[in-house]
């Protein structure tokens, strides 16, 4: 009782993705959602999963963890949705649902670990579990999110990743009317940091190395822009903001952010990049500020985020394209050739 | 109408400390707190300043700012102190009083920059402000402390900067019943971190390097030892603390220790110690962890720590010594081989 679906994976390093088939479980468990895949977002770490850079790849691998789709069928016990349904998923299809994490809703920092929506042990088939570049996924309905009314689905998707990425650590920082917001990296995180900051009623400033962004960072509602090579236009901003969040997607050295940050003020990191480079605690101790890592967001803040975009009318930028040009679309994202993410549209996935 | 004193001061880089002859305000302001000084503690920013180690010092200097006194004339207005009570003065001495910081009582993070008890500006006398290893001092009553009773004035000295800077942290993360609290260098300030946390009630540990202090650790009431180069020791204890104090002195390594975290816990560096080695930013993500910069604390807040050390029986453990042997005990504090504060007895300071 197993159904054979149709995605892309990745077969090996080169990160090439191309027409696979595979199995989805159509034994549904009482809590399954079964959800045929509209739309999913392509996110940086696809591409690093794709090629193994973390060193945790099993090939093959379906990545995508930015699914928006349609429910198609449900498990005995299924309350919170219906057949026909707009349903999302994210980062995670399961976690124990048990530990003091999970009970505080921050299933992602579960103790027994969380099941990511592609590339962790599959409790139920065996093997890993497979992601969102794919016709159809089962998920149980704890990790099943509501797409509200109101939010354009393909436009949705990068919500469950690059939104909730951003939402989570200023809602933590208390973000609201008059903070004083800086967001560093302006790709897929940094315009959704933008565009949430804003409709929290941030301040918001686009910190960039270049000038080329200006307008852009205008566009998606930045009041100000701040490029970090301008010596006199980084002093003049000492101490000006609340949070900074940095979503730069590499090593790299915060030391000219640090003095940015005021009083009390906390660097947020979201990028899974390894070493920084040596911070200078000289800003921290004066100015009691911090650094802080944090990772996507729990189930029900993600609920929250989606829930937040639809009332404030904020959509992710999107590039749509076909399945078929998925490639083209990664060599393009490692580029920062996309304004803002790339969503694909599931309908050009024919077969499965 | 300038009155002379005597202290000991440094004249050049070498840091040596000798008998000298300078002048306290005498026309006192309707503020100010005339003290003659008892005790004053030697803390490592002394031999810093004395050194001009950070480049910032105006020779000659007289450091000092764990302060200890009796009250021996008031300006005017001043309403707080009564002449012959015994009183404290910390790192600081003045601040603008006005600024959001200032009345949020974080006046070392006063917006015009706080007047630090030595080496700032001297608003009255011109000049740079001196220190505690003096036999007289005034100050403004808005950082003058009172000693509790039930402290030993002599033991009470260190609480204004090596207490306070554990302090301050440690209640701002909240930490008390049950708390996993683990302290990182045992010196002054982090024979101080384990005093007070233990009074908080948390139970605490002591990471070191060796297990030469493991004696020590327990003595000051510390529950637990481990040792970092015991990497089994080090694995087991992975995600159980809370807070961790970093109180080592000079640059170092910190990604053995964020692993030591529990989800959201927080190491806070206390040390003035320039760049930190490069932190792996994997363990800050996957744990929603923050790395927490903390200077000294507010006025309101030293008194706290003043009060909680009263009530709670911590008393730094201290050595005490005379003023004539400050360049040997300036020595053995740089080869960390005080356990754990000097404090000098002012009675020894003859002349002024």
């Amino acid at each position: 009782m197993i159904v054979e679906t149709i995605g892309y994976a990745a077969r090996d390093t080169s990160g090439t993705l191309s027409a696979y088939k595979f199995e989805r479980r159509d034994d549904l468990q009482p809590d399954d959602v079964a959800i045929e895949i509209l739309f999913c977002g392509i996110c940086h770490s696809d591409l690093h999963f794709a090629r193994d850079d973390w060193g945790m790849t099993n090939y093959p691998i379906v990545p995508g963890h930015e699914i928006v789709g349609r429910v198609t069928a449900l498990g005995d016990k299924v309350e919170g949705h219906e057949v026909g349904d707009l349903v999302a998923v994210g980062c995670m299809v399961d976690s124990c649902q048990k530990c003091d994490q999970c009970k505080a809703d921050h299933e992602q920092f579960c103790r027994e670990g969380m099941t990511m929506t592609y590339g962790s042990e599959d409790k139920h088939l065996g093997g890993i579990t497979q992601g969102g570049f794919s016709k159809h996924i089962v998920v149980s309905e704890n990790f099943v999110l509501h797409v509200p009314e109101g939010l354009d689905p393909a436009a949705a998707a990068p919500i469950l990743c690059a939104g909730i990425t951003v939402y989570s650590p200023m809602k933590a920082a208390g973000v609201g009317k008059d903070s004083r917001v800086a967001v560093v990296g302006l790709g897929g995180l940094g315009h959704m940091a933008v565009k949430v900051a804003a409709a929290m009623g941030a301040e918001v400033t686009v910190l960039s190395r270049t000038p080329d962004k200006q307008k852009d960072a205008q566009d998606l509602g930045a009041q100000k822009f701040l490029i970090s090579s301008d010596e006199e236009a980084m002093e003049e901003a000492a101490s000006s903001f609340d949070v900074i969040i940095d979503t730069v997607p590499v090593q790299h050295d915060i030391n000219s952010y640090l003095p940015l940050l005021d009083i009390g003020g906390e660097l947020v990191i979201v990028g899974q990049i390894g070493m920084l480079d040596e911070p200078n605690t000289g800003p921290l101790l004066f100015g009691g500020k911090r650094i802080t890592g944090s990772l996507i967001g729990g189930i029900a803040e993600t609920q929250e985020v989606l829930d937040f975009c639809a009332e404030k009318g904020v959509a992710p930028e999107i590039e749509m394209i076909d399945i078929q040009n998925i490639n083209d679309a990664m060599e393009r994202l490692e580029n920062a050739d996309v304004r803002y993410r790339f969503v694909i549209d599931m309908a050009s996935l024919q077969g499965g």
